[in-house]
């Protein structure tokens, strides 16, 4: 038996995306540039792939850039709208839990002058909404702000972005992160007030190498990278095509949003009351989060030790962000959590395909953990 | 009938990359960040690819860097070399022809006060080496060549770039768009000393999405991206696998240089023999081009035109470079061709499946296109 729960790191990919790339890979693999017929049919590919992720959004097909993930949409984002916007002011609002490709990127925008405020968030790992208005003057050129926190899975007030540039009247843009939000609860980006919404193709169960960012028409950044003409310029480059039909195809095979997560609401509860229940435990992902993701604690027990050991029986949870290999969480430090408990910290992802049985079965590797593990101790 | 001539905008794929990508669609989709089994087999895959490439490189697997294609790799290498440089000096030397990855970062860098030198090309489409000496002196950071051109197959003395920076003693980089000889001649960055080569999966027999980055071990360049830990911070972001498995395929299926250099070179002759035999056409690529890649013009009948006509009878071939979609050929400008035969260029790019059947077939195709299209205006 096997439990896949690190479905926030990455999915497994759903046939429907599988079968529309080898359509790509052995059927449809010219160049989306080229102006002939092979050209135009996997042009025909690209635009099909475009228009999914446009009516998933709610917004017009030009209003989507491909790109090769999320951590270049994020990358596009921060760059593109601090370098389109240096001039009107200097002062760029994230929140203190951002995914690294928004964070680092911010620190080097920091360490070229522009004044970067982080929120903290509170025990929950929420932001504090009088702070984001506060912070928010007439020099904000940025905020940014995540939809779904990939280590907790709370869920931002995204909205409250827009409601503060309003306030003060101010020429920012706001971008939102929401790659652990996308095809889970309904990301509308003239609903959040967002101009930059960035997603990705790999936690919807479609391939790594695809990611688009949303750009509310009409808004202007700077491109990051310079080459062809593709993507309107704004992401230059042969467009990954068999990544990106695959990704289109994943889209489009997205089920109601409301019964999966339904299904995933039950098995979240489930999870958190067994938990609970054990001895030695503690649940640090708030009630409230989206119930995909549940961090869980077993103090004395170190993460890598855990991992290793559920690893050996076919249980994959992780230990927070996959792209932080092994560090400790700046997240659950964010959110206050002792030591010990970022220390023996497990992130249990959950997908649409997650069943009962693969939850019992974690249930009862960390029991097992907990009487070997710290019996050897 | 069909013939597919374009293969220097992008390549069918071999069976090979086709079947390891499957494979890291449906059974190794794992995360390669990620602790657990799942993660640990997608990065023994990964691993399998960057071994792929530095054997085929000659070079250490830590010498590596996998992007998501050429122009990621031009971008990382124009920008990264520049900045890491930037205070020891501020002139770039690149060729006049150089493709449009190359030639658009470095244009944002002259924006940004750099000291840009492109070298101009003879009317074989080749540097002058005695401008390339003559413009590098101390204050030479970058010399960025190309391998072979992707328009017209020209090989450029690359080599030369080191010469003439050991010669004045520069602190400076070399870098070398390798993507249109690699796989097809030997590139050994050692060789023809350069610190950074950028190669790419699509152009031979591989997916769109992949490509890598060289870095000779000691180099110091700036991330262009930032975000996760993934390829030693110099490219974040989770790798794309499946395109990334699908190109160290393809590379590990790369059969002899030497016997498809020989196939391509007898259809090359072949097809130049035949065409120039032929009223009102002209060759535009040297004599000592790769024979990858011949370029021709049909004076007085615009590329778009007899582009669209053979198109229409299964024959694939291009007015240039696929990036520059639909524009006139920069190459061709440099190289001192008329407006006519500038107008009226085809690119004829072959790959080792290429057939005489698919030559014969296209010199027909021309034939009428002579006819209809000339008696057509």
């Amino acid at each position: 038996m096997e439990a896949y729960l690190d479905n926030s790191a990455t999915t497994p990919l759903c046939r429907e995306a599988v079968n529309r790339m080898n359509y790509a890979l052995t059927s449809c693999w010219g160049n989306p540039s080229a102006l002939h017929a092979g050209g135009i049919a996997a042009s025909a590919l690209l635009e099909e792939a475009r228009a999914a992720a446009a009516q998933k959004l709610s917004c017009e097909t030009d209003e989507i850039y491909f790109t090769s993930g999320g951590t270049e949409s994020n990358n596009i984002a921060v760059f593109g709208a601090a370098n389109a916007l240096k001039r009107r002011g200097s002062r760029i609002i994230i929140s203190s839990v951002e995914h690294s490709s928004i964070e680092e990127p911010v620190r080097q925008l920091e360490a070229q002058g522009f004044d970067v405020i982080r929120l903290r968030v509170d025990e929950r790992g929420r932001i504090d909404e009088r702070q984001l208005y506060a912070a928010t003057n007439q020099s904000t050129i940025l905020i940014s702000i995540m939809y779904v926190n990939n280590e907790v899975g709370t869920i931002q007030p995204v909205e409250a972005a827009r409601r503060a540039i309003d306030r003060v009247g101010a020429n920012a843009l706001v971008h939102c992160d929401a790659v652990q939000a996308f095809g889970k609860i309904p990301v509308k980006p003239h609903k959040i007030g967002a101009d930059l919404v960035t997603i990705s193709s790999h936690k919807i169960h479609g391939p790594k190498g695809a990611g688009a960012l949303y750009i509310k028409k009409g808004t202007r950044i700077v491109p990051h990278s310079f080459g062809g003409g593709q993507e309107n310029k704004l992401r230059p480059g042969t467009e990954p095509m068999p990544a990106i039909a695959g990704f289109g195809a994943a889209i489009s095979a997205l089920p109601d949003a409301n019964a999966a997560l339904a299904h995933v609401t039950e098995l979240r509860d489930y999870l958190v009351s067994k938990v609970s229940a054990m001895e030695n435990t503690v649940i640090n992902s708030p009630p409230d989060a989206l119930p995909y993701v549940t961090n869980i604690s077993l103090p004395g027990i170190p993460s890598e030790v855990a991992l290793n050991y559920l690893s050996g029986i076919g249980i994959y949870v992780s230990n927070g962000s996959a792209c932080s290999k092994g560090h400790k969480s700046r997240v659950l430090k964010m959110m206050g959590l002792s030591e010990e408990r970022i220390s023996g910290a497990l992130r249990i992802s959950m997908s649409r395909y997650t069943t009962k049985e693969e939850i019992d079965y974690f249930l009862a590797g960390i029991a097992g953990a907990q009487k070997n593990l710290r019996k050897k101790r």
